[in-house]
């Protein structure tokens, strides 16, 4: 005990028997005097006595993974509760800098080695090779649907895109106001429950690049291996399993993908680019979606959205410690068989409509039989804790999202609870 | 005291005279424990008790005030310690929902009530009327500088600049891709000191719009009256200056501003557009610099910087709490006053090269007589406290970046080291 308390700042420690604590504390809007704090933010002193005769509140307990849910959100979704503390814990006085993260200038000596340590901490985790950039841009992976063709085609150029769900559509939608764009495989009339067989690609000779999605959040398909483009290079969309796995980056050209899944907030968009691409824009190319403006200028151009590379760079250093991606896939693939596995055994009342070897470990679509019922499931998750579960406005059904910050217990709860509810309903 | 403590969360009192507090913590990185329980998020405990013998650490008081600096930067740059001590406060789990504003999907109702609020709490403050669509988008005013002539020029259409500092100058240079701009007015040969006369500018008759930067971050230039353009509407990059005081926004089509310098962390773009001016984007728009798809989506056409959103939010809330926007400007006024009073009044000593009735109230820019003591005088601020001081590197010497959120004793104490330093070496 003593040594832990030597390790705390003089003003939380009790200095005698009547010392008053400054607690940073949570607002509870059920609470007219607390909200009052929340928004004046007068901090509230407690009176440490063996004297206490402080009235015990009604409010319920309040404390950490008490009144945390397990957040199956798609994006933004959960993230890992030590690096929310830790962010917590230095929001408003970053590392005796006197300031937040917030506040700092994105030039200042403080933010570059945030910035630089978030890049560091990225390439040891994915091994980016020397010859492949690394950037912080804003917009999500929206933008990079037009960003890409913008700077890798000149406007007659051809590309390829296998389409497996929503989101290769519409990439490759948006790319044909800047290129001219061929949809080589789509697994839109099986309703993208497949990845094709490479073999059977019929691509195009000159396409200047291939792009897929590297896994489908809506319909919940991944691919387990790439195809290699006949020629040009291979692009993919890594929003939804960016760092849930090891990923051999040499063999793409870029690799892109909105933060706010598996890595940080949303808000900040990563691309991973081979060097040798950047340089070549369209003339009409916004200056802010010209890959070489920020490559040149270490994604500091502009002001980057320091808050969110920040929390990305927490996010590193924690699947770091953790023990780099082999270990986060290896309890990834857990969680998933899990879930799965559940599903698969409940003799049908629970279906996932993609095709095994393409089922995401990241996202999850799964339908009840009695298709009914489905509000009910999700209403009574909701009152477990278990929330957000609804499927995607355009499939229906349910979505479990199980991305890497997903703690194994909640998945377990997830399927404690969809037996007993099939119990309660078979 | 009673009245206080029944507002607080169970498990925050004390329960009986053993009880453990269990306390969210600021990380020092002087001490390796403490550095440790960042790191791994370990809830340390601290037994409260009459009898306790803690030993006291030798690690000075690192509380609130005391510890943090007077940030003079020009953006990111200081926000209001209440907002930071409430973002702090809820980061974990924002008001009992169990997650914190990074991790909520931006279709859930938490969020949906979060950037609503925002909307309606501007609106309020700047009294925005009806047929003016507010919208929150990313990749700051250089995306707008692109943006704005997409989406309101045909490429051959004529708009016309005047050019007060860098940044209308880089709007300018940028909307030559997207339409004829001509500068009309420029203040470059003199060294960005002044504002033009409106009468004396000679527009162009069939102009799409007049574009203005409303304050010059770098120049310290600030219009303290607005043009009337002869044809076409006023678009008003007010990045620096938004929600320093009131505006009448039916004077203008379009004003936008990265949110970074007054209202919230950078990552977030503020625009106020008249709304027949949305729909008529060039064919080659991406999607996302469509305003039209980002009003018929209410900023949610894709994920939006949704933390940071939520930070502006709460700026604006505090705002309004201040009294809102009038309140604001005369504590402004009195702050930029002492900083001009502070200059003028040094016998030459400290110089603002901006002509009086063009000061902004925002950035004060000053120089030296000795110029060679300016590296001097940044260091030994510094070492008072009063932070990023220097220049832009575009124009050298120093400049006082104070925003809204800059309390008045930052002023104060800013111009009595001034004076002291100037004692010292004039």
């Amino acid at each position: 005990m003593a040594s832990k308390l030597t390790s705390l700042p003089n003003s939380l420690l009790p200095k005698n028997p009547n010392s008053h604590l400054l607690l940073p504390l949570k607002p509870n809007s059920s609470t007219a005097t607390f909200a009052n704090f929340a928004t004046h933010n007068k901090p509230i002193s407690i009176r440490c006595t063996a004297a206490s005769t402080a009235p015990v509140s009604p409010i319920p307990a309040t404390e950490d993974s008490e009144d945390r849910v397990f957040n199956f959100a798609a994006g933004p979704a959960i993230l890992p509760a030590n690096v929310l503390k830790k962010a917590q814990a230095e929001l408003y006085n970053w590392r005796g800098s006197g300031m937040s993260v917030m506040e700092m200038s994105h030039r200042g000596k403080e933010f570059l080695s945030i910035i630089q340590k978030a890049e560091a901490d990225l390439r040891a985790l994915l091994n980016i090779p020397e010859d492949y950039a690394v950037l912080f841009l804003q917009g999500g992976a929206t933008t990079q649907f037009a960003m890409i063709p913008l700077n890798l085609c000149k406007p007659d150029d051809p590309v390829d895109f296998v389409v497996t769900g929503s989101w290769g559509d519409k990439a490759f939608k948006e790319s044909q106001k800047f290129c001219k764009p061929k949809v080589i495989w789509s697994g839109k009339s099986e309703k993208y429950t497949k990845i094709p067989s490479f073999d059977a690609l019929e691509q195009s000779p000159d396409a200047k690049y291939l792009h897929i999605c590297a896994n489908e959040t809506i319909h919940g398909v991944e691919f387990k291996d790439y195809p290699t483009p006949k020629n040009g290079i291979l692009v993919a969309d890594m929003s939804s399993n960016f760092c849930s796995k090891p990923v051999d980056v040499s063999k793409f050209g870029l690799i892109y993908a909105g933060a706010q899944k598996n890595v940080g907030p949303s808000g900040v968009t990563i691309v991973i680019i081979k060097k040798d691409l950047i340089g070549n824009a369209q003339e009409t190319t916004p200056v802010m979606l010209d890959y070489k403006i920020h490559a040149e200028n270490n994604s500091l151009y502009n002001t980057p959205p320091c808050f969110g590379i920040y929390m990305c760079g927490l996010v590193f250093e924690d699947l770091l410690a953790q023990g780099g991606l082999t270990e986060i896939e290896r309890k990834n693939k857990k969680k998933a068989e899990l879930l799965y596995s559940a599903i698969d055994k409940s003799n049908g009342f629970y279906r996932c409509p993609v095709e095994k070897s393409a089922r995401s470990l990241m996202n999850v679509p799964f339908t009840l039989e009695k298709s009914d019922l489905e509000a009910e499931f999700i209403k009574e998750a909701a009152k477990e804790k278990l929330v957000q579960l609804k499927g995607h406005r355009s499939v229906g059904g349910m979505r479990a999202s199980i991305y890497n910050a997903m703690p194994l217990a909640g998945v377990e709860k997830l399927v404690a609870f969809m037996k007993n509810f099939q119990a309660r309903h078979a």
